[in-house]
C-alpha cells in the first residue's frame, strides 16, 4: 500500500509522504509556500493550516477524520494561551495519517499577497529583504574551539539552509550575552543581501522573538516627506505620517535650493543635515504612532527626485542646475541606514530606487513600479504632479519618460490666494453658470458652502485660501461658466454679467470669498493666477504631448494621475483646463501617492527592486529642455480649450461659449484638436 | 613572412605580434606580469622594460637594433623630466618592429616579489587588495542620460576589464568635482573586495595620481602596538613605529584586563576607546614619519591575541576569562577601518586575521602565515614569546597549536630589577665561571661593560634594570657559572665562592650592578626572580612538550623563536634554561616580530588572507588548561637542566656542576632526558 497522498490548496501541490510526516515537512519538501520562523518547533505558530475532510472527487481523494494525528499538547497549549481558530492546526505538529487535503490560509503563506485598494493595481507579493529565523546554537566546546558567531552561522545553515552570511560589528558585540540569555536559542533577523553586501545578520534576540519587525517606505518630496511604516511579516501599513521638508526655508522649489548651495559655502551640507534630521524625526513619529521601538525598523526604502536624492546623500546638487544635468549616480543605491543618520537600528539598510535621468528621479521610478506601464497592454500616460511633473508614457513595448517644470502653482504657491493643502483651504469649487456664484468645499469638511451646517463645519479654521486642487477646479469652473476666455483673460462685469468680476489694476479679478468685514480674508482669483495655471498646465501638457510625438501616437488609452495632487484633482476639470490629453473620462484614474506606493512595494518585495532597476535601464528618457517640439507644444498649449469633450461622455451637451475677450493669436486655442467618433 | 616573435624574460612567455604592436599590449595578451596604472597612455611609467639586442641561440632569435620603434616624444619627455634608466623603454610606447627579447625588470612587475631579510623566509608576492587604475571617462550626454558614477564604472570595465564595482558614499560625494577637475580623466583606487563586500572604489583623484598608496600592518600586543606602513605598489616598508598599549593602565596582563571589565561597568568600552585612540595615534605617527597624508592609507591589517581582538572590536572579553573560553567570533574579519576609528581614509578597509582558539589568537595565525609550518617538510616548533606564549608545531602533514600562560616575567615584569626593553636595560650578560663576575650589555650600546668606552656609552641613561632577554641570559649564565643549582636556588657566598651572592631575607641574591653610592640603582637577581623565570620557562616548555606528545614525537627538527622577545633572546641561553626542547643550535632561528610580518604579508598579498584562513581551519588546537599532561610536564619542567647539550654542538665539553644546594624532589631535574647520538 502506497504512502498517504497530501494535497495542498490553493497551490494544488501534492505528494505522497510516510505516515507520521509533519505537514510542515511535507510542505517544505514540495516547495509549498508555508511560513515558519521557529523551524517546526511549535513556537511561532506561523505554519497554521486547515485540513479539509470528506470526499474530494476533484482531487480524487476521500479524507477521513483521522487523516491527521490528533491535536497534541503543543497545539493544545497554544490554543489555551493564544487561541487557535476553529479547524486550524499547527503544520509542524499535525502529522500525516492518511490521504488529506490541506489548505494554506493566506496569513500562513510566507509570500502572502498584500492587496492594494485600487482594483487595477497589482497586489504586492511579500518577499521582504529581511526575514526572521529561530535557531538552536551548539554550545562552545574547548576540544573543538570555534567562535560563537561561527556556531550560530552553522546553525542557520543546518536548520535553515541559509549560507554565506556575515554579521555586522554591532551583532558581534551583542552576540555572547544574547546567546547565553536565550540559553543557546536565538531569533535572528537576516537581511538577504543586496547590490552592496551579501546576506548578513542585522539583529538578534534571545529565544523566540515574539514581536514583528518593520520597514519604512519614505517618499521624500520637495515640499513634504511622507513615511509608511510597514510590518515586514504581514505587509500591513501600521502607521503613516508626513512632515514638511525643512529645506523649504532654503528655497521653495528645487532650483532655488540648487542656487542656495551655489551661493552659500556649506549650503548643501546644511540642507543635507536638515532633511536627514526631518526624516529621522518622521521615522520617530511613525514608530511612536505604531507604538513600536524604532530599533525594530530593519529596512527602509527612499524615493525622491534627483535634487533631493543628491541633497539627501550629501552630494552637492550643483550639476543638476545646469545642462547637461549630470547625476552623480543614477543606479539604485544600497546603503547602511546609519550612513544617512536615519535613526534606525544599527543594522538597518536603505534602498534608494534608481533615477531615470537628471530631471526624472527615483520618485518617477517608484511611480513606474507602482503603476507598471511596462506591464500594460494599453498605452498608459502616467503623470505625477508636484513642483515638477514626472511623465511616463508606455506599454509592454516601451516606456518613455520626461519631466516638465510645472512650477509650484499646482501646489497653491505663486497664486495670490494660494496656500498649501491644509484645513481651511478651498479644495473644490463649482460655479453656477447663471449666477456666476461659486459653491465651495474646504479641507476638513465634506459640506458644500451652500449646504446647511457649512459655517459650523469651518468655524475652527475659517476659509483661509485656495490649495492646488482648488485652484485647478476654480479656473476650470470659471472657464465653463464663461468668466474666463480661451486665452485666459477674466471678463469685465459687463462681459460676464456679474459684479464678482472687478477691475484689479489693469486686468479683472474674480471674487471667490469675502470675509474681510469679519476680519477674514478676501479670496480672489486674479488674472495673474490664471496665467500661472496656464503656464503650469501648458508645461504638463507639452511634456505629455512630446512623449506622444516620440511614441508616434496621437492619443493614449489610459491616464493615471499620481502624486499627492493626483489624489485630489478632478479628472474632469483637469481635462477642461487642458492639463492632460483627451481621453474618455472613465479611462482617467487617480493613483494617489504612487511614488510612496512604489517605495512600499520595493520595501515589501525585494525582487521588485531588481524589476524596477531593469525597467529603468530600458526606459527611454526625453530631455524636454533640448527638444524644440516641447517649446512648440508649450506655446500652443497655453490656451484653455474652448470646448470640452468630457461633457459628451457625461451625456451632457454643454458647449462652452467662446466669449473671445481677446482673439489675439494664442495658437489654436487648445493645443488639441477635437476628435470625432469617440 | 610571419609576424615578429616577442619573448619576455624572465618568464619565458612568447608570442608573435604584428609590426607596430606596443610591447605593453603584447605583454597583456600573453598574460605577462607587466604593471601599468595609466593603461598605456605614457603617463605612469610603470611599464618600463629593457629590450635585449644581439644573438640569443637559447631563444632561437637574433635581435636587431631596430627590433623596437625608436624612442618617441613621450619617452623623450619622460626621460627629460624624470630620467629613464639606460636601456629602458616605456612598454606602452615602444612597438614591435622585429623579433625581440624583452626583459621585465622586477620593479615593473605588478606581482613583484618583496624579498624578506631572512634566508629561510618566503618572499612576499605583491598582490595587494587595493590597486590604482587611471581611466578616461565619457562626458555626460543629455540624449543618453546616465550618472557620472555609471560612466566611470563603464570606463573601468572597458579600459581595465574590472567589473561589479560599487562606490562608497564618500566617493559619490567627491565624484562630480573630481571628474571635472581632472577633465574627465581620473585615477581610482579600487579595493578588489573581500569576504564582506564586493569590489569598490575607495578613493579617486583628478587626473593621474602621481604618488603611491599605502597600507598599514599592525601588531596589537598586550604591552606594545607596532605598525608597519607599507607602499602598496612597491611593497616597501616606508615607516615603522611602536607605542605602548595604553590598556596597561587597566592591567598588565590580559586576565587582569578581563577582570577590569568584569569589575567596572563600562570598563570594556573604556579599554576599547583607549586602544583605538592609541592605534589612531600610532598611524598618525608612521604617516608623519613617512611624510605622507594618513588619507593615503587605504588598507590595513591587524593581528592581535583574542582578548585584544575583542577589546578592539568593542566586544566584552568576559567569556575569554573563563572556560570554555568562547570567542565571539573566530573567523577573519573584513571591516571598514572607520568602524574602528583608526583615522584612516574614509574608504579604507581593515582585515583582521582569524583567531585559532580562545587562547590562540590572530597573532598566532600571523606567525603561522609568516613562518609557514604547514609548508615545512621539517617538523617545526614555532614559539612566539610574549605575555602569553603561542606555540605551533607542525609540518606539511598537520599543525598543532596551543598557548601557554608564561606570564610577564619574560618581558621583565615581576622581576625585582626588571624593566621593559628600553635604553638603559641590561639585555645581555656573561658571567665569568671563575670570578663569578658579570659582563653586561645595555640596550642602546654594543659595548660590553668590561670594554673601553662603556661608561661613556651608557652615560645618558646609566644602567636602569634588566629587560626580558637580559634576565633569561642572566639566569642561564648564573646556572652555567654554578651560582644557581638545578632546583633554582642561589648558593651562599661559601657555596659559590663569591661575595656577589648575599643573604637577602631567607634566601640568597646575586649582585649584578651596584651604583647606589652614585645615586644609581643596585641591581640584583633574587631567588624569587629565579622562581618567576622557572615558572615562565616551565609553562613554555610544557606547552611545546604537550604538542610533541600530541604529535607523538620526541624531538623536533627546527625551532623558530618569534615575538619581539624572540628577536633578542639567545637560543643557547634559552636551551640552558630549558625553555625549548633540545635541538641542534643551528636549527634554532629567530624570526623577529613574526606576527607583524604575517600582518604585512596579509597586507601586501590578498591571496595570503585566504591561505591563512584555510590553514587556521586545519590547525588542531590543544587547550592546555584541560590537558592533565600539561600539568605533569609543568611540574617536571620547573628545574633548570643539569647538563646542557648545546655545548656539545659547539664542540665544547663543558658539563655543569651539580651543586645540588637542594636535592629535594623537583622531578627529574630537567623535564628532559639526555639524548645520545646527536
Amino acid at each position: 500500500m502506497s504512502d498517504p497522498l497530501v494535497i495542498f490548496t490553493p497551490s494544488g501541490q501534492r505528494g505522497r509522504f510516510p505516515v507520521g510526516t509533519p505537514i510542515l515537512t511535507a510542505a517544505r519538501q514540495l516547495g509549498v509556500d508555508l511560513d515558519s520562523v521557529c523551524g517546526g518547533r511549535g513556537i511561532c505558530s506561523k505554519c497554521q493550516i486547515t485540513p479539509s475532510f470528506g470526499d474530494f472527487p476533484k482531487h480524487g481523494v476521500q479524507v477521513g477524520k483521522d487523516a491527521l494525528s490528533p491535536i497534541n499538547e503543543v497545539e493544545q497549549r497554544y490554543d489555551n494561551i493564544r487561541g487557535l481558530k476553529t479547524g486550524r492546526r499547527l503544520g509542524c505538529q499535525a502529522t500525516v495519517q492518511g490521504d488529506v487535503v490541506i489548505d494554506v490560509p493566506p496569513e500562513s503563506q510566507l509570500h502572502k499577497q498584500v492587496v492594494r485598494k485600487r482594483v487595477e493595481a497589482r497586489d504586492i507579493t511579500m518577499a521582504p529583504a529581511v526575514r526572521l529565523y529561530y535557531v538552536e546554537v551548539a554550545e562552545p566546546d574547548m576540544h573543538d574551539p570555534s567562535g560563537d558567531l561561527e556556531r550560530l552561522l552553522a546553525a542557520l545553515h543546518d536548520q535553515w539552509q541559509v549560507q554565506d552570511i556575515s554579521a555586522d560589528l554591532h551583532i558581534l558585540r551583542a552576540l555572547q550575552p544574547v546567546l547565553r540569555k536565550g540559553n543557546w536559542k536565538v531569533t535572528c533577523a537576516v537581511h538577504q543581501g543586496d547590490g552592496d553586501t551579501g546576506a548578513r545578520i542585522t539583529q538578534i534576540w534571545p529565544g523566540f522573538h515574539e514581536g514583528s519587525i518593520y520597514g519604512v517606505a519614505i517618499d521624500l518630496g520637495s515640499t513634504t516627506i511622507a513615511a509608511h511604516l510597514c510590518d515586514l511579516q504581514s505587509g500591513d501599513v501600521v502607521a503613516t505620517s508626513g512632515i514638511m521638508n525643512p529645506q523649504i526655508r532654503f528655497g521653495e522649489d528645487l532650483m532655488s535650493r540648487v542656487s542656495y548651495s551655489m551661493m552659500n559655502a556649506g549650503g548643501a551640507d546644511e540642507m543635507t543635515a536638515a532633511v536627514r534630521q526631518a526624516m529621522a524625526d518622521l521615522i520617530g513619529q511613525v514608530a511612536a504612532e505604531a507604538q513600536i521601538n524604532a530599533d525594530l525598523i530593519l529596512d527602509s526604502v527612499i524615493v525622491c527626485n534627483p535634487v533631493m536624492h543628491h541633497l539627501l546623500l550629501g552630494i552637492d546638487p550643483f550639476e543638476l542646475g545646469q545642462a547637461p544635468f549630470a547625476l552623480a549616480t543614477s543606479d539604485a543605491l544600497n546603503l547602511n541606514a546609519a550612513s544617512l543618520d536615519l535613526g534606525l537600528h544599527a543594522g538597518a539598510r536603505t534602498y534608494i530606487l534608481p533615477c531615470i535621468a537628471g530631471h526624472v528621479g527615483a520618485d518617477a521610478a517608484a511611480v513606474a513600479l507602482s503603476e507598471a506601464p511596462h506591464k500594460s497592454r494599453d498605452l498608459m500616460l502616467v503623470v505625477d504632479v508636484g513642483t515638477n511633473a514626472e511623465i511616463l508614457l508606455g506599454n509592454t513595448d516601451k516606456v518613455l519618460a520626461c519631466s516638465s517644470p510645472t512650477g509650484p502653482a499646482f501646489e497653491g504657491a505663486q497664486i495670490s490666494s494660494g496656500q498649501r493643502a491644509a484645513p481651511g483651504a478651498i479644495e473644490r469649487a463649482r460655479i453656477d453658470p447663471e449666477t456666476k456664484a461659486p459653491r465651495l468645499q474646504v479641507i476638513g469638511s465634506d459640506i458644500w458652502s451652500d449646504e446647511p451646517g457649512f459655517d459650523q463645519a469651518i468655524a475652527a479654521t475659517g476659509i483661509t485660501g485656495i490649495c492646488g486642487s482648488g485652484i485647478i477646479e476654480m479656473v476650470a469652473e470659471m472657464r465653463i461658466a464663461g468668466i474666463v476666455d480661451a486665452a485666459g483673460l477674466i471678463g469685465s462685469p459687463e462681459q460676464t454679467g456679474t459684479d464678482r468680476c472687478f477691475l484689479d489694476g489693469r486686468t479683472y479679478s474674480y471674487l471667490v470669498w469675502e470675509a474681510s468685514k469679519d476680519g477674514g480674508p478676501k479670496i480672489t482669483v486674479t488674472n495673474r493666477d490664471i496665467r500661472e495655471i496656464q503656464m503650469a498646465k501648458a508645461a504638463l501638457y507639452s511634456g505629455a504631448r512630446l512623449l506622444m510625438d516620440k511614441f508616434e501616437v496621437d492619443q493614449v488609452d489610459r491616464v493615471v494621475l499620481a502624486g499627492a495632487f493626483g489624489a485630489h484633482i478632478s479628472p474632469l476639470h483637469a481635462m477642461v483646463l487642458g492639463m492632460i490629453p483627451d481621453v474618455a473620462l472613465d479611462k482617467v484614474s487617480s493613483a494617489g501617492n504612487a511614488a510612496g506606493t512604489g517605495a512600499r512595494i520595493a520595501l515589501l518585495n525585494r525582487d521588485a527592486r531588481g524589476e524596477i532597476e531593469q525597467v529603468v535601464r530600458q526606459i527611454h528618457k526625453i530631455e524636454t529642455a533640448i527638444e524644440p517640439r516641447f517649446q512648440e507644444h508649450f506655446v500652443n498649449a497655453s490656451a484653455i480649450p474652448n470646448a470640452v469633450e468630457p461633457f459628451a461622455i457625461l451625456n451632457a451637451t454643454v458647449t462652452l461659449p467662446d466669449l473671445s475677450f481677446n482673439t489675439g493669436g494664442v495658437g489654436d486655442g487648445s493645443g488639441r484638436r477635437r476628435r470625432k467618433g469617440r
